[in-house]
């Protein structure tokens, strides 16, 4: 009988976006400067929508079948 | 065999407050009013505790089984 | 024929972390004081980055299998 499991990790990548690896959803973004609006894209990736963002980091989650 | 999928959107409303649809779980927000202080309620709704919030978004998930 | 589900709930702490419950992961972080850098360390717990967090929330979910 498979059973379902869930695993998350982070990404993080310079400026306004951070995209999660394949398989994975961004449930979640946080930023290094002072943003709070933002959205996820396509949902995979974290977009901030303030300007000069120095850092954006996703959290992404995946679902697996074991 | 049926496989665990997992899907996720987004839904945005002005004010302090955003519902996820039905059979989707809230788990994070946003907001356009530079406000970090947010709770999730019941498990669907988003809410900013601060004043004054233009808009709110969550970010919904949902669990499927194909 | 078991099923995928998913359940979500939240933790507070004072201070700048939070920790999940045994068997759920932090998906998404909010705080009490203004701060957007937070990270998720080993899968579980939220850490907010900047000084004087009076209290820290983690939004945790699960997968079962009923």
């Amino acid at each position: 009988m498979e059973k379902a499991t869930q695993s998350c990790t982070s990404t993080n990548s310079s400026g306004s976006y951070a995209n999660c690896q394949s398989g994975y959803l961004a449930v979640s973004c946080s930023c290094g400067n002072a943003c709070v609006s933002w959205d996820i894209q396509s949902e995979k990736t974290c977009h901030f929508q303030c300007a000069n963002q120095d850092w954006t980091s996703a959290c992404c989650c995946m679902i697996g079948n074991k």
